[in-house]
Order: C-alpha cells, then structure tokens, then sequence
C-alpha cells in the first residue's frame, strides 16, 4: 500500500490513524472539523481539505466516523470520497452503521470503481491507542488480504466474517452480547445488594464459576464505585442496540430478552446517562423513590 | 464431625453424598422413595426410613432436595427431621429454595434447637461429581465454619455470603446471571447465523474480547448443534429465574432485562423444551413458520 | 340463606358486608383487628371473635382478605373457620389469590363438610359501595346458584366461570388486560407528551377510534393530573400480574408483553408509588435526569 | 379547491380516493404501477404518468404512500413531485411515516414553495371505504383548514395535532395503544384458554366492565376463531411499533412495556404470520411443541 488515506479523527480515528503512521505507512487525513487534524498536520502529515482531495491521492481509504449519516457525508457529493476516488482503490469503513448503511456503502464504491471492505471494530479507547483492537472484516477475500497489512496497524486480531457488510452484522452480534451482559451484571449487582449481600462477595462468587469474563473484572468496580467516565458511551450502545433490533426484525429473529436490554438502557438515558460510560446503565435498576 | 446425615439422593444430592463418605465421615443417608438408596445400603451405609430417624443419630444433617415444598416436607411433621433433631445440631440445607423458604427453615431449625447454614451450590453433575462445586454459605460465621469440613468434601471453593438466607441470595443473583448470558448467547447465536454468518466465526469474535467466558465455549457448540442432553434443565432455570423476580420484587428492584430472560426461557418452555438442557433456551429464537 | 357470616372488613369488605346486611339478610362479622367491626356492632351486628365461632353460626361464609396467607389462616387452626364449619355450609371466597390457593380451600372446605364457591370481584371501592361489583364464580352450577343471592347484593352481574378456582383464573386474565392497559396508556400519554403533543388532543384521538374504552376516560386525567389518590394501588396490581405471570408458567404460556407491564410496574414501585393508585404507573415513564 | 391530485392507489388509498372524487372534486391520480389507476381511467379521471406531471396541474396533492422510501421517491427527482409542485400548493401526506421524515417533506415542499399538511389517518379498509376515518392533521392552522374540506371527504373526524410532523406523532402514540391492547386481548384469551376458561366467559368479563373497547369486540372472534384476513397486517404493525421505539429514544422515554409487545409482534412474524391480519400476534403465545 503506497499512499493511505484516513478520515475521521475522533476519539478512536485519531488513535488509529497514529497507529497507521506509527507503522511506517505514508498517512493524509481528513477530518470535518479541522483542529481535530491540527496535531497530524505539526507532524507534518498532510491534511485535506475535503474527502474528495484526500482520495485523489490515496491507494486506500480507511473511514472511521460516527454514523450512517456521517459515512453517506463523506462519501458523496462533490466534494465527496467517490468523487475523487482511484481505480482499482480500497475503501475501508471502520465506523459502525446497519448492515443496509454498509452495504450502500459497497455498493456505491464498486459503482465507482473502487473495492470496499467493511471493517468495524470490537474494542474501545484503550485497544485503539495500543493498536490491540479486533477487527471484524467483511469483503472478497481478496480485498480484505490486500487491506489486512493496514488493518494489523490497528488490531491484533482481523476476524475474516464473510462478504462486504459481514463485519458489520458481527459488530451486531457482539454488540447484543456487550449490552447484554452489561445489563445483566448491572442487574444482578442491583438485586444482590438490595438483598444485602456485600459487593465483594458477590465478584469472588461470580469470578469462582464458569459465568467469569473479563468484562465483568473491568465493569463491576465502576458500577459499584459509580465512576462513569465514559470509555463505551450509553448512547452509543443504545443506537448499537436498535440497529441490533432493526436488523433482527429484518432477519425475522424475535429478540425477547435484547428488548428488555435496550430498555434498561433507553431508562439509563431517561436518567440522564447518556454520555456516562455504560457501566451507567447499572444506575437504571437503582431508581431512587420521588420526593415528596 | 463425628455422624453425618445426607437427605435427598437425587442427579445431585447422590454423587454429593459419595463424596462426604469418600472424605471419610461415618455418613448415613435417607431419600423419600427408597430405591435412589440402595446403592448406598449395598456400600454399607445406613439407610433410615425417615428423616426424624436419621437426625436422631446424626451430629449434621446435609439436605438437598428439589424445591421449598419438599425442604418443608423434609423439616415438618411426626416424621420430620426437627422431630429427631439432637441439640446443637448442623442442619446445612444445600437445596435451591426461595431466600424466604431459607429464612423460614433457619427458623424452624433454630426452634427446634438445632444450628442452620443454607448452602446452595453454583455447578452441575459433573462438578458435583468430582467434588468441585462452589459452594454459597450463609449462617453465623461459627456455624458456617463448623460445616465447612463437610463442605469442602463436595466444592472446591466454599464462599461466605453473610447471615442465613445469604448462601440462598447469592445463588439467585448467579442465577440470574447464568440464565442471562444463556439467553445472550443464544439471541446472539441466532440473529448472528440468521444474518449469514458462520457459528464458527461467531464464536472465534467473542472469544478474541473481553465478553469471553468458559460457559460460551462450553453452551455454544450445544446450541449451534442442537444437543440438549440435560446438565441444567430449562424448567430448573424457569423455576429460579421466579424465585430472582419475586427475590426482585420485596426488594423493589425492578429487572426490566432479566424480564425478557424469563419469557424467552418461558418460550422455550412452550416448545417442549423445559426438560431439556437450557441450551435448548436458543430453540426460542429459532421459530418456524407454522405450516399451511 | 338463613344465617350469614362476613370475614375481613377491610376497605373492599366493609361496603361488601354493608350491602349484604342492606339486603335484610341475617349478617354476623368477624375481622382480625377488631376495631374494624365496631361500626357492625354500633348497628347491632353479632361480631365473632374468631371465624370458628362465625362459622358455628352460619348458613353460608364470605370471606374478603388480602392474599392467599391470610386466607390459609382465616380457614385453618383451633379457631379456624373449619373447626366451626356447619355441615353443607357454603363457603364463598371472593378474595383474589392465587388458582392454586383457590383450589387448596376448595379442597379443605369439601375435607370438611362444606361446599365451597370462589368469587373474587372485578371492580374497586366504588363498586363496592354501590353494590355493582361484576362476579367472576367458580364452583359446581348448583353450589353458585345457592350463593347467588349472596353474591348478588355486592355485584350487579355475577359471571359463571366454572368449576371451583375458575372465578380466581378469570380474575387473572381481567387483570392482566387491567394492568396492561394501563401500561399502555401510561406510555402512550408519556411519549405524546415527550413529543410535544398535547394531553386533550391525545385523548381526543383515543376516544374517536375502537380502542376507546372507559378505563381510559376515567383514568387518563390522573395521569395527567398526577393525582394518584388510591383506588387500586400499584402494589396490588403488581402483586397480581406475579399471580398472573405465575400461572403461564404452570400452563406453558410465554407472556412476552405482560412480563414487561410487570416491570413497568415494578419501575413505579421502585419510584416509591407502591401504595398510590395504579395510574401512578406514568411515572415510570417520565424519569427525571439524576441531579449532578 | 379547484383541481386535486391524489398519489398511491392501494389498498387504502384507492377508496380514499374515489371518496374525493365521489365528493364532486376535480381529481387526476397517479401510481407507480399503472395497473392500478386503471379503474380511474376507466371512470374518466386523468391518470398522469409522473408525480411531477400530476401536480403541474393540481392546487392540492394528496399522498397515501407505504413507507418513508416511497415518500422519498415521489417528492424527489426530476419526475418528482417538487419539480412540478405549484407555488402555493398544498401537499397533504397521509402516509405513515416516522415524525422525522414528515419533517423532511415538511421542509421539502417549503424550499420548493409549497404548503404541507402531515394527516396520517387512524382506521383500516372498511372506514377508508365508508369515508370514516380519523384524520390526524398537523401544520400551521391556516394549512389544515386550507386541506380540511379534501381530509372530510375521507374521514369522519380531523383532529388538529399541532405543527407539521404532529399528525405523524399522534399515529405513532394510537398505534402503541392499538399494537399494545392487541397483545394484551392475544396474551389474555391464550392465558384464559390454557387455564380451561371458556372464551365466551371471558369475552362476557371482559365487556362487563372499564376494560371494554369496541377493538376487543371486533378482534377476539378473529383470535379466537383464527380467523386471520388481513385488515392490518402484523407487518405493517411491527413497522409501526420500530418507529414508535425509534420516536421514543429520541425522545428519551423509556417504553417498557411496548418492547415486549414489540417481540411479541416479531414472534408472530417468526411465525410467518407476517402478512396475516395483527389478530395473529395470538399465535405468539399459542406455541405448539416441537416434534420429536
């Protein structure tokens, strides 16, 4: 890979983008507000002023942005990455959106002569900054070999899933199971300690049997301390958990205990968690009585 | 502990008993319906013909039975165990029941002179086999310390929960948590292979991340393979899935996920699946259209 | 019916017993805490002190308690209503308990000579007053027709249902459809509201179309209002939808929507409404954001 | 209103329609499938073949579409609506569609000049045929009485909702209701039928009190008889039910209850019971063990 492009420096895109570079890549970037590309450009990495610029000069694209909205903003228009992209291009989208949003996304770059790979990604911050995320990549074999070598800047793992937005069905999965346990460890501490049982105990019984994860090891103490700095917002496992829900509805999947998550998390929300990390969704089952 | 009594010698209660009298205990045992006993009798063993005849010669009584019916059974009546109860003696109640079946018991036993530790079990046959339980214990620290000796001859790990009824709470809340990670795992499983993806993948994914656990590698290939042979049944997982929503209910918490648990195992349930393993609890996601 | 004796005074009972005596027929009471009877006394009733001593009295016993335990104790010990039981006396339970607790009195009422009818009660204090309780009846044809006289002092349509605990089962169903419906009006007045729509406007729409149903006049405005005064309280009606979600269990019917009514309401409870009336359930919808 | 166009002639639309026209309006159709208008051109009316044509030459555009796509694809485009919209027309969308697409159209026919009107309308079939529905109307006041006498000849009552989009919401909060006590009615008579009630008994408990609404009348005989001809289909429901959710999360309220209505709905579909009428959601709780 010559030349890689890499749009969306947020709080995961930046650390990935520096992982790119770190790894001895030529790296531009694009960003739509542009002081988050301001340090790329003391470093003297070239910045773009539209997406369009940006793939004019790129082997690759790696696209890593909030939303479905956000990857239809970049892609089109005429400023947009379509409008400038190179034959024979690869275009991977790291950002998570339905299945629907990535397979448009393919779509509309093999109508442009590009290759896609849809490659979201299973970890938060900290495996961003370490380069230890996993990867979950979906395409023709052959494109996502070619985009591998970009994707180990990343990630330790790159998880093949099958044709291009399989990554994203299995960024679903995993997703259901996060909320998921998420949910349940929050209930099980709630229920435990308004029965009485003392917090520690409850994480040794836990951890002695064949339920342990290392999640609950990283959660519990959040939940029990109410620190929610945020590493994995509620909103955002909230919009994860409706396109989980959208897309099972499409797949004809009753998801009956997933409903019961997503609304323990829409009342997280309704408390005012939303920008809380989602060890906040434990608050959801401790509701204090109304005043008065 | 010079005697002990062990009442109910079921799936569980059997290879539980052998283990005490492997350990070395002078052990005498007692079931309702007296064929489970025999084996005991052909090793040598006492046999009593009722629980009042075995507490009579007994230091400690070990009870593990199905269900807080058959605990009161156990307890009450002319031929009851308080009715032959020596002074001072254990009374260690291993069965599941409800916190409030258990507070109940503690009470009777208490009555009756006797000393009382519930001590329910976290782990199935096989553990209950080679004598690996975890084991959840509650009752004054004296007395759960006197029974751990016995204790330690079925689990491996005996973890003090607090006060009696303690061992009892902390068994719903693992419970809940057991119950809510099967449905995960199968609502995954099931939306994950009905949008394409490959059970193999899935479960490489979930195990490269933090929501990893043993009961996923150990449930996951039972579901995508359809073998329900029963560790754990559905109604068994039903029937505590209850006693964690009533538990909820006194202590006014609500569990809007552990809701949805309880209706997908209650579908599994309805499909014909209660005594099959909970594993079988993914059948419930797995709806074919009726015919015509 | 010659002689009749009322058990349990309390704000149900008290207007069941008056229309009764109202009626011209012979009445006798008995309440546990007997200061609820002195009003029957002031008035020249007999007041018993224990339900054997009614019972040696009567043709025919209503009972009126709060929940199957106090059922159990009103029936059974020395002072127990079947220690005084006259032979062929009717026994009409119009307590809401559970089927299993209606079909166990049933049993102990035929053990002891008597016949035994159950007729919980649709309808609040209102009704109760004005005597237009509608009656759900259980038991054989003959033995309801003996109790109709009885029942139809209290309730203006008094409903066969069947055999003995039928009345109790379809107490159940009316419940389920009670409390769903005002889950349901409770989240769709909450969501217009969030939307910006206006409470009138809302009710306007409602009462024009087939889901228009007096439940809903009558309690739309305390909802809206947030004026909870009780008429049937929250607890209640959480402590019915357990029966009801007990009973699928027992007759293998997944509950998927009522399971999550019963959290809703278990969310208001939690919110300290417990003992306001049972419109109270909005406010598990409008949750304030955590200060701070 | 001199000249009206009406666009989307299925299975509500068409009767609509030919009410308008009945009504003595000027009326030209259009619909993507021709064969559809046929039966206007038949009678006479102008069928055009793009919406732009259509409302070159009409003073009010009516739309009765199936979703948000739809919607879309009529207004935009160089045969869209917009491109022939005339200044000051009025564009009347009675499609249901989610609050945010309402307020994209809204916006739409503003830039393009046009006034517009949201009405969805409550009612199936018959009321479309009888020229009684209820019409939910949102935009300004000066708009709805401007669109008012085309929205009478359709339905019996217009209800203003508030600014454009709020016609949209108002459907959104009747169909939680009516999606909501369909589950209840389906959940209750499964519920009463496996506990061996008769469901003429609970139809007779169920109209003798506060619960009665014409909706149980008119569907417990369908859910009873299984009796499943599509009036509203349980799709269609389901859609309706992912947009309320969706509404709700913007708004963030949590729906608890209406998520278990939700899988229930997906259950149904599971089921294949997806293009049947929503008396089918019964079916969800009516699961017949698996063979074998």
């Amino acid at each position: 890979m010559k030349s890689i492009g890499f749009i969306g420096l947020g709080a995961m895109g930046a650390p990935m983008a520096w992982n790119i570079h770190k790894a001895g890549h030529v790296l531009s970037v694009y960003n739509r507000s542009p002081q988050r590309a301001s340090p790329f450009a003391e470093a003297g990495l070239t910045v773009h002023d539209s997406p369009a610029a940006l793939a004019a000069g790129a082997d690759a694209v790696v696209i890593m942005v909030s939303d479905p909205g956000a990857l239809h903003a970049v892609l089109h228009g005429s400023e947009g990455l379509l409008a400038g992209l190179r034959p024979g291009a690869l275009v991977i989208n790291m950002s998570t959106v339905s299945p629907d949003a990535a397979a448009a996304a393919h779509e509309a770059v093999a109508a442009a002569g590009g290759r896609f790979v849809d490659a979201p990604v299973s970890g938060t911050v900290k495996p961003a900054q370490d380069g230890t995320l996993v990867v979950l990549a979906g395409g023709t074999r052959a494109d996502v070999e070619a985009a591998t070598p970009v994707l180990e800047c990343m990630g330790k793992t790159v998880i093949y899933c099958g044709e291009a937005a399989a990554g994203t069905r299995m960024k679903l999965v995993l997703n259901l199971m996060l909320g998921g346990m998420m949910a349940m460890l929050g209930e099980g501490l709630a229920l435990g300690q308004a029965m009485g049982l003392d917090a520690a105990d409850i994480m040794t019984a836990l951890g002695s049997g064949p339920m342990n994860a290392p999640l609950y090891q990283l959660k519990a103490p959040m939940m029990l301390e109410q620190r929610f700095a945020k590493q994995f917002p509620v909103d955002l496992m909230f919009k994860d958990l409706n396109l989980v829900l959208e897309a099972a509805g499409q797949a004809h999947v009753p998801l009956t205990a997933t409903a019961g998550v997503r609304e323990l998390f829409a009342t997280a929300r309704a408390l005012g968690y939303g920008d809380a990390d989602m060890a906040a969704v434990v608050q959801a089952t401790r509701l204090a009585p109304a005043a008065g």
